[in-house]
């Protein structure tokens, strides 16, 4: 019988007290044909048909401390611990083109191994047959730049604050000032879903009748992303709302839903779905556990987000400026034939951080959302709408901050007040 | 105004570069009402009724090396990491009774936070209006234990090996096998759900046909835990061939398809889950981050996990033995008026585990998993489960195991084959 050609392949990084070769094995057959012991079935044609298979090791640094707890060691262990980066690949007949068997046979039960002190999921290489039953973005940036009516240039939004407890009354009131203020998009805080505070109707129809009286002024739809994370129902009905009501986007936190529940969202949302990242930290902080980015983006992209969160440039987050610039990238890196996903960059935003981002990515695919950035500009929400839009247009004509920002003065009222923080 | 009285009660371990008091405000203020900076519309009459509040700061030890990268440290910093335990309360009505939105509110961006070189949620104290929202377990351990016609003891089982690739010709002959032998539950491998190569409709035939058939001879049909992980439709569609085939249980990989899923499949299963754990090591194996076990469990069991996995004592994984006891007993703790789930032994288990766990739990109320120490006995899977059966006999009446073993052939054959290699 010869082997599956149709296979997964995925890319660790593991630390183990034993040998780079002797761990791989296991992991390989942990995570397929094999169980701890020899059972009686598990034939050489099964393996060769079944098992998952070492493609390659890449040994990497050996350090003295284990980065995990609980890792048993070999007879006469001389104390270090083997880094390197492990490729198994999988036959993807063993689960199908499926995210939540994919996940059981990629992960399962190897985060716990004994034989690991270290173990990280770096990345996932999915055959084309994987990516198409999964339809992926159903609007993606083209889709969303169409309901913008924004093109050449980022998609401009902010977000809610107070991220709780706003009155019905200044809620409208905040979102009439924002739609009028030319920005494209708007967003609830993930704090900020369905509570029973605030009725999730009343607030749809408060908040659109804001945006529909801003556009009768100003020709032009914000478009909302309401948050309607929450059980599946009540994420239909809440949904369901939204459409009817006129609003051109809902948004999900994907790690409080989960990957099965977005894709559910996905088949049977109307309009872009923005993917809220949070709780990703505790996937990914620790160097040696969990899984990169790159990994997350393709999986939540299959399952069906329009739009994901990356962090930006300078947040006020852990993560480093380099971090989030592959994070944007590996969302605009193709997957089989599927629409691309969004970047969203967020945290401690404003014009001066679009022109270190483009320097840094050369796209204008992303949206940029800036709170204090556009609110707290000194001449208020306009100006600072305006000063975002002519911080990408500098960053796309090669121009400098400096520049542009002593031609422009809505730009360098900005740089004079965010300038130092950065 | 009043602060409100029915709240959520998060603790966390904290580790930071700054004092306790600081971060403790900072991890309320950006989950509440608060953001990097002050906003307009934050009013005191909001923060008191919409704010975090902290509610006791523990101090622990303070360790030279930051547990995660990227914490940023204050100016003159000495060097120390303070670890402490702090007690964050929420008001419910800030989310409402939502797993999801929990989950935002609690962990959210937190873990990202420069101001931490670490954060685990330790626990989570929910208010009865919560509870009461979901419905947990509907079967339990009430209730698997009248489909399984098992009372006063475990109920013993196993899974089916090996775990992917099986000729579905092999699996009926297993399962006939595995059903005269006694047994009272078997388990699809995690491995195992809808694959390509084994039709779903087909797998439950044969099992069926098979169960059914022992069920005749023996007058006691087998539990079996058909892997339905997928995702939702494909979920509900299995669940119905289950069900029409006169299966009694089925099973899904809690974190492969998350809770918002678990929570939608529970409401419409008419059989117990058995909810499987893998991936849970990602969230849990550095011991500054992720979530411990307790907050884990709560979640699984509202969101409707009949049964959930705990790993077992002496297992192949990197857990300690003290670490499974406590699972084993916060699933066993209630959590308002709601069902018990019944916590699942397995990994390594045979007769002689039994001894030492029911020692430590002082409960049969568990599901006893094992692969080798039934299939492998001397005598065959029939003298397995006889012996699994007398380990607990002599548990419960509480003689040692080498004592009831003298008195027991079938279990001294088990512990002369096993014992060596606990």
């Amino acid at each position: 019988m010869k082997q599956s050609r149709e296979r997964v392949v995925a890319v660790y990084l593991v630390e183990t007290p034993y040998s780079l070769e002797h761990t791989a094995g296991i992991l390989a057959g942990e995570q397929s044909t094999g169980t701890f012991t020899a059972v009686p079935g598990e034939t050489d044609d099964l393996k060769r048909e079944f098992g998952a298979v070492v493609e390659g090791i890449r040994p990497l640094e050996i350090v003295d401390v284990p980065s995990l707890p609980g890792a048993s060691v070999p007879a006469g262990h001389s104390g270090g611990y083997r880094r390197g980066e492990v490729r198994i690949s999988f036959p993807l007949h063993n689960f199908g083109p499926s995210i939540p068997n994919l996940m059981t046979a990629v992960a399962g039960n190897l985060y716990e191994l004994q034989e690991l002190s270290g173990l990280r999921l770096l990345d996932l290489e999915l055959p084309e047959a994987f990516v198409r039953a999964y339809r992926g973005p159903r609007f993606g940036i083209e889709g969303t730049r169409e309901l913008c009516g924004v093109s050449g240039r980022p998609i401009i939004g902010t977000i809610v604050k107070p991220s709780v407890g706003l009155p019905m009354e200044a809620l409208g009131r905040l979102i009439t000032e924002l739609a009028l203020s030319g920005l494209d998009f708007i967003k609830d805080d993930e704090l900020n879903a369905d509570p029973p505070y605030a009725p999730f109707a009343l607030k749809v129809e408060t908040v659109m009748d804001a945006v529909r009286r801003a556009a009768d002024r100003t020709g032009k739809q914000v478009m909302y992303a309401f948050n309607i994370t929450g059980d599946m129902d009540q994420m239909r009905r809440n949904h369901d709302q939204v459409v009817q009501s006129g609003g051109s986007c809902v948004m999900a936190s994907i790690n409080s839903i989960g990957f099965t529940a977005l894709t559910e969202l996905s088949r049977y949302s109307e309009v872009p779905i923005h993917g809220h990242r949070n709780q990703w930290g505790m996937l990914t902080r620790c160097p040696q556990l969990g899984m990169d980015f790159r990994v997350y983006q393709k999986l939540a992209r299959l399952a069906g987000a329009d739009h994901i969160h990356v962090n930006g440039l300078r947040s006020k987050f852990y993560e480093s400026d380099q971090s989030v610039i592959h994070s944007i990238r590996s969302c605009l890196t193709p997957l089989g034939d599927s629409r691309l996903p969004m970047p969203v960059i967020s945290s401690g935003q404003w014009a001066g951080t679009a022109v270190d981002t483009y320097a840094a990515t050369g796209t204008v695919d992303v949206m940029h959302l800036a709170g204090g950035g556009i609110l707290a500009h000194p001449d208020g929400p306009t100006a600072g709408v305006k000063s975002m839009k002519l911080g990408w247009e500098a960053a796309v004509k090669g121009e400098s901050l400096a520049e542009y920002a002593a031609r422009h003065p809505v730009l360098q009222r900005a740089v004079d007040k965010f300038g130092a923080k950065s």
